[in-house]
């Protein structure tokens, strides 16, 4: 078979956690917790599946979900989205980022993404017959350089991809960024797609720069998050896309066809956990924050230098003083050899910077878990 | 907005279903039903969850569930695919149906589809940048005329679509159009999507011909099933794909980057569920073929002349002798006015035969239900 994505092979994530799992590795590669999810969530679902709640939801998502969603935008982010015509449950965010793209991009288009980024994004740009456009962010900073994305803008132009806090370094948008992004933006035709799915995982006292903060960005946007990351259960894969009635309408066009809606009795219990324990999402900067101070101390006491982490799931950690092999090579030989798993950037990347030195370690994982990893990169 | 699907309106199931709750009528629209799931599915998912099963599964589906798809396709059809390299886990029958499409079929190219058929092919299609080459069914029978289908052939022909038993109709394919389907594709590079959502769901003895039985064409095919319908949980939207390895591989890259994993606790349970109560869908058409029977009984003494059902949901009705009204108008008619909501047949359609007066009522529902219902269609 003549395949339509030469370039797509296992993603990264996979590749690691199963040489994890043949190696018995402390699993630092994909990001997920290793701790459970709140309980008021798992009773919650319980009761909505006794309940009887099992049959198809709304294609738009539950309204009860939807409220609770605007309600938590409201609350956090000053703005309150319509529930009805703004707000649309998904199947995971890697399916809203799918839908966006596949609802106003066309063949012959480009999208603009900041290197790196996500691996899930290219793929669905190529599937829709458009083109990623890589801009890279800086190599240290990861800070975009706004004047390369203007310089990267063509009338083909549709979309630009933004992430904050940002996979994987954590880097974090400023609001001077965002006024960047909406000088670029103005008087043009292109839409914004925002994955904001760490929103709630900042550290330091910063203030997350949300798209739906910004009238001028959220009234051309995908604004898209999920739950996985906030409530500890990547695996219940139900996301959200807040856009304006005329984006939503088409991404719903998409949605409907795509997977039609997703698993009902999750949608009951976040429902109910959004309204109930909204000091949840409040307090997971600084529970984040204590995990990733404790893990970065103890780095420090290793031959690998972690890099600061503005907000996220991950620490990145510059291993030039302990080895010479490029960053999938020294990913591979971290799990096979010192049993770590970790990810490599260079898969983030069209073209990873010559020299770059750096591995994604995912600190969202109990202090045993941690410490059984700085146990073994200690004898580095 | 210029919009990419500018056909796609909400879906009929969805107008209905909010039509009938306006104006609460008894709902045989929107396929689903309106009794508990298994009790042994709502246990195995609630341990799963309390067990710590709520991270990502793996993309392709967790191994428990992939081998219990194997186990029943051995047990049910005679062959067992490859687990590992042949099943995939989606969510949901419909994104197994999304991914099956654009992992194949690229713009320029055209999918034959036998009309009527479900809504969700054609935009799957259009976005895909193809075209869907549309074959009518026989008006009355549902029944293929094989030679219809090959003169659709063209150079640029890339996917032939069926759907046994049949959503709208119930109409099933036999032992000869299967050696029909084989002898059209023998010598092309076409591939076949066999949507089997109804594949248990089977009356009167008959035997579901599965694309699985064939091995010429199961070799050439995207089998597509879900759980949903098997096990009364249409919300829970974990479906599958039984392909090749090499087209599975071409799958997997677009659910990968579409969905990446479906809800895991889920998964678990179905295996569970597969593995232990082989019964459930042994018994299941035998289950569906009284409510079928029971329904067309009461309803031969209404005004409303029930058509043959050979399989899955959905009793399809005449209404010539009640109504003159197109099927879009009738349904909504009985659903306002009759408090009985109904699916139109000519949204399954890109030309609705002229004079169709047919409407499809929903029998998986309880007896009490569908009681209510006959009350309200005797007063037609
Ligand atoms: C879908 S597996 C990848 C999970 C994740 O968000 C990451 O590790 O970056
Ligand atoms: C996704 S809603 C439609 C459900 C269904 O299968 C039908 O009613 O035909």
């Amino acid at each position: 078979i003549d395949t339509k994505l030469p370039r797509v092979g296992t993603t990264i994530f996979t590749v690691m956690s199963q040489l994890a799992m043949e190696h018995q590795a402390v699993n630092l590669g994909q990001g997920f917790p290793d701790f459970p999810v709140p309980d008021l969530l798992v009773e919650s679902l319980d009761r909505a599946m006794r309940a009887g709640h099992n049959q198809y939801a709304p294609m738009t998502g539950i309204p009860a979900l939807r409220s609770a969603i605007a309600n938590k935008t409201e609350r956090v982010y000053g703005w309150r989205p319509d529930a009805d015509r703004e707000v649309t449950v998904t199947s995971g965010a890697t399916e809203a980022i799918f839908d966006a793209i596949h609802a106003v991009v066309r063949a012959g288009e480009e999208v603009i993404v900041l290197d790196p980024c996500y691996d899930c994004y290219e793929p669905a740009i190529d599937l829709a017959g458009a083109r990623a456009v890589h801009v890279p962010l800086d190599p240290r900073t990861f800070a975009p350089d706004w004047n390369l994305v203007r310089a990267a803008i063509t009338p083909r132009t549709r979309m630009l991809m933004i992430n904050s806090p940002h996979n994987p370094s954590g880097a974090m948008l400023s609001q001077a960024d965002m006024a960047e992004v909406a000088n670029i933006l103005r008087d043009t035709e292109i839409v914004l797609l925002s994955d904001e799915v760490y929103e709630h995982i900042v550290f330091d006292g910063a203030r997350h720069e949300s798209v739906l903060r910004y009238p001028e960005l959220r009234e051309r946007a995908f604004v898209i998050s999920s739950f996985g990351k906030t409530y500890h259960c990547t695996g219940w894969k139900i996301g959200y896309c807040i856009a304006p009635p005329a984006l939503s309408a088409e991404f719903r066009k998409v949605h409907q066809y795509n997977t039609f809606c997703s698993f009902a009795p999750a949608q009951h219990a976040f429902a109910e956990m959004i309204e109930r324990d909204p000091a949840h999402y409040d307090t997971l900067g600084a529970f984040y924050e204590a995990k990733r101070d404790h893990f970065a101390a103890q780095l420090r006491e290793t031959r690998l230098v972690p890099l600061p982490v503005p907000g996220g799931y991950f620490q990145l950690v510059d291993y030039s003083a302990v080895s010479d092999l490029d960053d999938l090579a020294f990913c591979r030989w971290l799990t096979t050899e010192h049993g770590v798993a970790a990810i490599p950037l260079s898969p983030f990347y069209e073209t990873p910077p010559p020299g770059q030195r750096l591995a994604r370690l995912c600190f969202a994982k109990n202090q045993a878990t941690l410490d059984a990893a700085i146990d073994r990169l200690r004898k580095l």
